[in-house]
């Protein structure tokens, strides 16, 4: 295992328990008091007897990955070599984590580089966005990644039944070379087709949900296409894998956030977490982290059946832009956030040259670097909002690298994961949007669902429609 | 004025009032009851004396901005000819508008396209974006846009002194010509100095704050740049300001909106408002809506000086994306929310072709659009959503143009300004991010600042770091 310099992440939580005048808004300290300290070496019970079961098996991604890590370099290979563009085409837990890992490494224009290839995400299914993406990727040239867990996304299934239709227009018999597919090694009709045509195919574990699945091909396809060094991003995977399943709460940083963001919820009424990176590329992490803590922690139910709904919001905001449109909010507003600061240094710096002549105002500014002052902002906003009597933390990756990126993915799994166990609720389901999909496909016709639809049209026309 | 044969705008309000088994979670109906309709009259009174005063100048701006219009028109012409690149620097206000303008309306791959200029529009001081952002953008081909209403704002003008640098680098003498200028007519070092240079400047109406401006050359500028129908975003405007300032609540949609949202705060305890686009390219105007309420809605103190801390919190999402992401909690977690859904019909569609071989599961899909299946999807989550027991809306624009998007803009503009008043705050004002601004000028050594600084370090270096 990899040794590093610096640690690829450290979490500062002085602003947890310190903020405003005489800690009003704060954290009691210490953040592992007794009680929580007990129910945290419950939940890591809980998880450890989750990863005997196999239950968790993205708890083992960090290592288990390294055959899908070897099989995507080898697929990014012939792609980079044969194709100016690389569409993944997924939806939620299919698309996010790969978005966040491309930004938070990558060139922040890469596409207008002349780097190859171009890399996309198609994570919607808005028409204008697929025939805007067509005009400006030809088929031709373009290679897809179809990325469904079950193989039955309706969402996504429905972009391959149209990019299908696109690559045999443009290269017939040809097409399969342009097709790479992630889904289950078993389940589901993309799967069986995949393998009657022979398609490059990579496996999502089982036992791994859609929405801790980024250290699959998932994400770790669209990285090597782009370049990145994935075994970098295990290695920082596996380096927070040590410290997260640690045994001593005091030692693991993932009981630290799990401890820290339920005792928020239960004792403060804190009822979002604003994840706020001070780096614009690392903005998109914040809506990997949505997904994550909004499915696994937003629940009705917990494990015994009692109705609870329980579930706080996470929230994305960018620093120092935001400082411009929801500071104003979270310093003045109701005391009902904590706010997860997030910062790296760059990978370059601009210096401030000197002012507009006569300007003095703004004379301070010269000689400053531009990354200075964005960092400096931080630490101005960190004290404003701790002033306000509002807790804050702050995460420290080593840099816009693939293993400080790696442990913040997993870190934040663990996390999750953790205040599960302590709310006691199912953290890997997500009951709550199959009543969507039924209502969508008896809208839409699907055979056997004829009498749903006909209810749910009854059903809207009997609503008194108010419209202004 | 022009008369439009379909509205640019409407707004359904059935599923605030009707969701749920029972009505759970429901806005008790009607939601213009007397109360209501007596404290929204005095805020229209209100509201009216600041028109009469001038203090709300972009109440005005549908008909006033006509000249930032044309002359928006015209310096665009020049652009176009001119350049490869516009670039508009702005943060907050001075940014939000114009993105979201320019998604909205434009090409989803634009910069990708023959279309020329390019538009970007630099939000942050990234270090790394901005020299992501001249390896793409040659500033010998590239055009500058600083919009900053005051003048000041330290984060646009350090990018106004690097760039300033590099064009002369690039062009010598020639660099007023890639420089175009955006700030109030007569305050501030920007203003003084554009004067003297003689460049190209376009002003915000002194009672025009940041977050109302982007029906002035914030966003008219860089709209016209990109080919778009200036005058037609403001007839949807002007559309709008005819329905927005009736004195009669039940005929007026601006009314209608801030009588839900703080009923809605006030006797169901929501406190957060999901604004979530059925459409990829409207996902921005949720930032722009973020900026808009956050800022005027949070604050401490009432206009009588008594403490408060007020301010429901604005979420942005997006359709079908963020099914797969945060509908799980918006149905199974706390009932906390109010979902403001945002729909227009596409530009074109795609039709679903046929599926895989064999795979009955999916093949209901097929014949469908695209889109289709997208606005099916958001009937089928305002259902999910209502059954769920919590309210919704849905803004239903005509399309995706200009017209509507100025109705969109100005209707949110009113209601914002009409809720201000029902919670008895001063909407225009941002008190509480200065704390933030006089330690980051300390902490960088601004002259006269040396006292606060060395507070501020005491301060810091007093508390007790825990860091994991």
């Amino acid at each position: 295992m990899k040794t590093f310099s610096k640690p690829p992440l450290t979490i500062d939580f002085t602003n947890a328990i310190n903020p405003g005048p005489a800690g009003a808004g704060a954290i009691a300290a210490p953040i592992l008091n007794e009680a929580i300290v007990k129910e945290l070496k419950l939940a890591l019970a809980d998880n450890y007897r989750m990863r005997e079961t196999g239950e968790i098996a993205w708890a083992e991604l960090p290592h288990e990955a390294q055959a899908i890590a070897d099989q995507s370099v080898v697929f990014a290979k012939t792609i980079r070599n044969d194709f100016e563009n690389f569409v993944q085409m997924g939806i939620g837990g299919s698309a996010l984590g790969a978005q966040a890992v491309l930004e938070a490494v990558g060139h922040p224009y890469a596409n207008l580089t002349n780097q190859r290839p171009r890399m996309f995400v198609a994570d919607n299914i808005d028409p204008d966005q697929l025939n805007g993406l067509f005009d400006v990727a030809d088929p031709k040239k373009t290679c897809y990644h179809i990325v469904t867990k079950s193989g039955s996304t309706p969402e996504t299934m429905a972009q391959l039944f149209i990019v299908l239709d696109r690559i045999k227009a443009a290269v017939g018999d040809n097409w399969r070379k342009h097709l790479y597919i992630t889904t289950d090694p078993k389940v589901g009709a993309l799967k069986k087709w995949a393998v009657e045509e022979n398609l490059p195919t990579l496996h999502i574990p089982p036992k791994v949900g859609g929405r801790f699945s980024v250290l699959t091909s998932v994400g770790l396809l669209p990285a090597a296409v782009a370049g990145m060094d994935v075994y970098a991003m295990l290695e920082g995977a596996k380096w927070m894998q040590i410290r997260c399943w640690h045994e001593n709460p005091e030692q693991n940083p993932a009981a630290w956030l799990a401890a820290l963001l339920v005792r928020a919820d239960r004792e403060l009424g804190i009822k979002m977490f604003v994840m706020m990176p001070y780096s614009s590329r690392l903005y998109r992490m914040g809506d990997w982290f949505r997904q994550l803590w909004a499915e696994s922690i937003g629940k009705r139910y917990d494990r015994d059946g009692k109705e609870i709904f329980v579930g706080t919001t996470p929230i994305k905001a960018l620093g120092a832009t935001d400082q411009h449109s929801q500071v104003q909010l979270y310093v003045e507003g109701p005391k009902d956030k904590l706010t997860i600061f997030v910062e790296a240094p760059f990978d370059g710096e601009v210096k401030i040259p000197i002012g507009l002549p006569g300007d003095k105002a703004l004379a301070y500014l010269e000689g400053h670097g531009m990354g200075e002052l964005l960092l400096t902002e931080l630490r101005a906003t960190e004290r404003a909002i701790a002033k306000a009597g509002r807790p804050s933390i702050t995460i420290k990756l080593s840099g816009h690298n693939p293993e400080a990126v790696g442990a913040f993915l997993y870190l934040w799994e663990v996390t999750t994961a953790l205040a599960g166990s302590m709310y006691n609720i199912n953290a890997f389901d997500q009951p709550g949007v199959e009543a969507g999909k039924i209502t969508t496909a008896a809208l839409l016709g699907k055979p056997g669902m004829e009498a749903e639809a006909d209810a749910i049209n009854k059903e809207l026309a009997a609503f008194k429609k108010i419209v202004v």
